[in-house]
């Protein structure tokens, strides 16, 4: 049986491949602490499920296609108060962030198309870009700059008659990079005068360190260009209600992506319903609360990590993952070893590696991912493993 | 801004261009029936709700990006049971059927790629089609035949080397029609000896008057070639939970879609433990009670349909609807007129227009589909409305 070319260009989660060595591990009786994973361990708020307990019908309908009226209202509220008023037509409530990245690139891109996009990247982009027959061309950053990409020097010259897209994470996933308001503000520039769109994902928004919260919504010049990707997920660590949108002023994107939305019916409907009410009762103290929550976490990770000799990473600015570099040949390497031949105490580490968010895998070899969404005692523990399985996987080497 | 030629192929959904005329009618005060669409009345079972209120973690976490484990075995108990054993890799959990869908087409079709499709079909298949690439290819079916499409005489001449697959719902949407286990022998051979899929969207399988339920997963000759779609949406009436499926032991083709899936991540995980309950927990006599109550409401439409002049149409065999052949020059202009003119006891009614259903929407002009998912006297009343409508309209234009 014959498949599509655009499916055999998607690829595998990189991070899921270690799965059956973990599965084996744990079969082995080993303790795996995570570093490579984004779901977070924190509550997911009362409100959600008291609102699904409520539901109060007796058949699960169908929402409108857009989402229902109590959470197209609620994102409303939530940008209001952001300081970024927005009309709810701007609003189309997807599954996830993730399918709001799809339906935008099926809206805008073609066999051929270009996205440029910062990397490393999200390995999912490639995804959502490829399936519609285009590709995704990295915006080069490095280490040593911080992995820092807003800049015309980095961006223009990448610019053809093909791109139609610049795609970003802020605050960055895998790189904990926040955008400056100079940045933001070239950003949205570039898009506008090259007449592309600017794709932010923005689903880590409330987590940024420095405490100043922005939108891409924010520069009504460029409200042609500017699609938000949001989500519940990480927001309210509820990742697993699969309740995101697509947020955008550009009413002719917003009716091309509202005939897929049609097409694939509505998103769930109880979802919505506890998602409303987490937007609508968790105040400020709340995000103060995750914030500082996020804050611990960075500062036992990055108290751990310096401790390790041959380590070096940027500090991150946002979000809950960077990117470090390894005294290692491959760090692919690393973690098969880390899963089958390595324990400290009957216990061992994962990581994300680097290799799965580059577009060109040898670029990210000596490079990780890693993911503090656990409690400070935990992260400790686990980059203290990694530590001592650095040092033996080298000495095996040696 | 540019957008995809993909998305621009794509429509809007044929139902939702009257909901505006709908809500006028509503604002002045008139009651509006209906036929047009496909959400039953009957309620959501207690086991989905309560699953869900006793989900027991304080974290929605992300599910596997394939589906929980509880919910991939209720719904290999749930085939098992219907003697038809697959084993839990030959299932991948989606948002409703739709989604899986999507993931069959994304896998399977690229730009300028055929995919066959008795007609009239349902609306959204187009958009699941176009956004690849591709198009549907009509296999085309007449009121005077009951809509009947499986024949090597109607199929295979319309095969090329561009066809990727058959794709058919039987139960039929929108003609009611259900396969004699002949034809479904017919198309799976022909799906096999022409190396094509057969992407069967089984959804509204236990909805069969004559009471013998089956599926395409019963050919394991023809195990390559069956994709089966497939919901909880219809069998268990909760329609917004969406909670979908494909099946298939095509097992490169589960390869292939899981690496979509894994770019989604995962459907929602407390959707998944709700429907897992309703597998597991409802039984044979929940499945008969629904049919009881179809074949109520499908005898209420029919005697109430046999009564009206000049309208003819197939005794439904399956599912909830059916196509109707009204003596009107054309049933969208008779839509507007229901809506904007016309009142019985300050009542009208609504159906869904035959043009959405075709192609070439001239095909469908004096066709319609009806949906009998109301209790019989709110039928007998809505046909009661159509049928004054309809006379309302022909001596008005006369």
């Amino acid at each position: 049986m014959k498949f599509s070319k655009k499916v055999q260009r998607c690829e595998q989660s990189p991070v899921r491949k270690f799965y059956p060595y973990e599965k084996a591990a744990l079969d082995r009786g080993v303790h795996v602490r995570h570093l490579n994973i984004g779901q977070p361990d924190i509550p997911t708020p009362q409100p959600f499920f008291d609102a699904i307990r409520n539901f109060g019908k007796n058949v699960v309908e169908y929402a409108p296609a857009p989402g229902t009226e109590i959470f197209v209202e609620a994102v409303q509220g939530y940008y209001a108060r952001l300081g970024c008023p927005i009309e709810k037509e701007d609003i189309l409530t997807t599954f996830g962030g993730s399918e709001a990245l799809e339906f935008v690139m099926e809206c805008i891109a073609d066999e051929g198309d270009e996205i440029l996009s910062p990397e490393p990247f999200y390995p999912n982009y490639t995804s959502f870009v490829n399936i519609t027959g285009a590709k995704i061309v990295p915006i080069p950053t490095t280490a040593e700059e911080g992995y820092r990409y807003a800049s015309r020097e980095k961006i223009e010259p990448l610019i053809t008659e093909r791109t139609r897209a610049i795609l970003i994470t802020n605050p960055g996933n895998p790189t904990g990079v926040v955008l400056t308001p100079e940045e933001s503000r070239l950003l949205a520039d570039i898009a506008r005068e090259h007449n592309l769109f600017l794709v932010s994902d923005e689903v880590y928004r409330e987590i940024v360190y420095a405490g100043k919260i922005s939108t891409m919504l924010q520069y009504e010049d460029a409200a042609e260009n500017v699609v938000v990707i949001d989500s519940v997920s990480k927001r309210f660590s509820s990742c697993g209600a699969r309740v995101g949108m697509m947020v955008t002023r550009n009413r002719e994107l917003i009716g091309q992506a509202l005939k897929l939305c049609q097409g694939r019916l509505c998103a769930a409907t109880l979802e919505q319903t506890g998602a409303a009410a987490m937007y609508n009762t968790l105040d400020e103290s709340y995000y103060k609360s995750i914030l500082e929550e996020y804050t611990r976490r960075r500062d036992a990770i990055v108290t751990a990590l310096e401790k390790l000799p041959g380590v070096s990473f940027t500090q991150p600015e946002g979000a809950f993952y960077f990117m470090v570099t390894l005294p290692v040949d491959d760090t692919e390497k690393l973690q098969y070893f880390l899963l089958e031949e390595f324990t400290h105490n009957n216990e061992t580490v994962m990581f994300a590696p680097g290799a799965g968010f580059y577009s060109d895998p040898a670029m990210g070899r000596n490079k990780a991912r890693v993911a503090y969404v656990t409690a400070p005692e935990d992260l400790t523990r686990a980059v203290e493993l990694l530590g001592l399985g650095i040092q033996a996987y080298n000495e095996r080497k040696g």
